[in-house]
């Protein structure tokens, strides 16, 4: 099995993956599913799930650890928050199984894309729905019989919207291979990191914690929640921005390509909402050309020229701080403020 | 909006689907939605959920007045009955969207297919996300307080998972470019028609209707609905098989083209059963050819020394007389005989 380079830390939820598939696939045969299908979504299944670097799976787990005030959790509710914490990692395989064939990527963490296999290809789609019903399956395995199964089924299906409503944005404004910087603005920009990403990854993880715990799903600690990790969330992918320019190759472990590849990047959006028209079509000539390399440079020199880090820096410590204040009027009969500070620490000032 | 040749009949429920629409629409805003976004998704859900024969959304309204003895059904519960009708046609969308994709289909319902307008293209396939979404969006506005809430959702999540399955099969069985009989079998063509189409087309309908009449989920009725249903639609799905080769063309609104698009239809997995070495090698040469027009006379002249049409009237017979002896056990006091006897003389011995 792949494992994350977060290691020690997370042997105990890799070891509940292979339960889950087998749990999926013993399933199986109550859909009259023969040997040969059961082999092939078994395939489909360890390709596509696991491998990634397991933090939104993770955010569950520990999120219960904080609002229980332990570090040991009963095999019970520990067993519920690790399948909890997988159907996020499902729930991303759903879509970045599909975000891959609408983006035609060559590649997802490090190996080829799904779809991009002979023996696969456009079957991907449908995989990827099968990846999506699994959620489901599990959670009616595991949780079929308790009182907030229904508040469960609810939050994923909500999230599953959010983030489709996200990735239509996203799609309608990146360009298809003409590059027009018109589509781009900060409220699109905004709207893609929000729905496309904060969401599944910030909210979702946290309100699946506090469901398993006893908060009842009229609670106001949703409201709370989410006024606290989307603007969270939306900060992470300002960064993911940021470093794909500034950020140090070594440390971050690739080279940003965000410029070539025309992206809606919060950089460029920032430096849209900043130019005289000389420099507006600077970036129309340089924006999106993948060679030569000039193109790039000089869109790096007009965000230097525009000190785009500056404004990036500003940014970053008024949202720090907002988040900080926010943090600390929390409630605390409602939820420990821990469940958002360990959240703002792993984020804040992150250089990879 | 698109009209239906069954006119009259369907006039209540297609004035239910403007609506259901605007649920969706208004619910959009809620969802940081611009005009725009609202705008294309209206675009997107009307071009694909109307325009069918609608005869799996009436199929739950008349079972609901059947099981509720009434020919005309009160305001409220015929509001319902019609949700749930248009959630099934709902559900077809999703799945006709993602499927013309796969299949490379140029048209569907006599317009070019979603994914083929030109400013469409793949963002279909997250396209069909949202209309699956569309769906568990109007069960929470409209069943949200009903004790049955959870058993519609779990219902409809089953059917997909159900749909999806026979879908993967479908594909694994269905040759890229290349012809292969030894893919096609009797057991895998069942497995296609059962589970891509007879649960989410027969099953589905009739399960929702029984429980917003009243019936719990753990009812044995539903387990006796499935035993007539499943291969009623199998059946159904056989008659398509047959009517493509057999039946008129001026009656049936098309010419069948199976045999040159090499489908794993009933009638060669039949010939296939039957065939000596020196048949099956007339079926390898000649069977899914586009042209010329022998290959597929070829083929029919085969089915013809075969006596297939002979092997289908057999299985016709039987089938119609195994689901008349089922139908007659049933149990009135936990279902109506007429559910079943409806569906049967729609389907039974039908030419179109």
């Amino acid at each position: 099995m792949k494992r994350s380079s977060n290691g020690h830390y997370l042997q105990g939820i890799y070891r509940l993956f292979p339960q889950l598939t087998q749990d999926i696939l013993s399933d199986l045969p109550n859909f009259g599913a023969t040997p040969e299908m059961i082999s092939r979504i078994k395939d489909m299944i360890e390709y596509n799930v696991v491998g990634g670097k397991m933090n939104r799976g993770m955010s569950v787990v520990d999120t219960v650890k904080i609002v229980r005030g332990e570090s040991d959790l009963p095999a019970d509710i520990n067993e519920k928050a690790m399948v909890l914490g997988w159907s996020v990692e499902w729930l991303q395989a759903f879509f970045l199984v599909s975000d891959d064939i609408m983006d035609e990527s060559p590649t997802r963490r490090g190996q080829p894309a799904w779809y991009r296999k002979p023996e696969v290809g456009i079957l991907a789609i449908n995989d990827s729905f099968i990846l999506e019903a699994c959620i489901y399956r599990l959670f009616k395995k595991y949780f079929r019989s308790e009182p907030y199964y229904v508040d469960l089924i609810e939050l994923m299906l909500e999230t599953s919207y959010q983030t489709e409503l996200g990735q239509m944005v996203d799609i309608l404004t990146a360009s298809e291979n003409d590059v027009n910087l018109d589509r781009f603005s900060i409220e699109k920009h905004r709207y893609i990191v929000e729905y496309k990403t904060a969401y599944y990854s910030f909210y979702l993880p946290v309100a699946l914690a506090l469901l398993i715990t006893g908060t009842k799903a009229n609670s106001p600690v949703f409201q709370v929640a989410k006024d606290i990790l989307i603007p969270l969330g939306i900060y992470f992918q300002v960064q993911d921005d940021y470093l794909d320019c500034y950020g140090e190759p070594s440390v971050i472990g690739k080279i940003g390509t965000d410029i070539e590849d025309n992206k809606c990047s919060w950089l460029v959006v920032q430096a849209l909402d900043r130019v005289t028209p000389e420099q507006r079509q600077i970036l129309n000539d340089n924006y999106g050309r993948k060679t030569p390399a000039e193109h790039a440079q000089r869109v790096k020199e007009l965000y230097k020229k525009l000190d785009i880090e500056a404004v990036y820096r500003a940014y970053e410590d008024k949202t720090i701080a907002e988040l900080q204040d926010k943090i600390s009027k929390v409630d605390e009969s409602l939820v420990p403020r821990q469940v958002f500070t360990a959240f703002l620490n792993k984020v804040a000032n992150r250089s990879k």
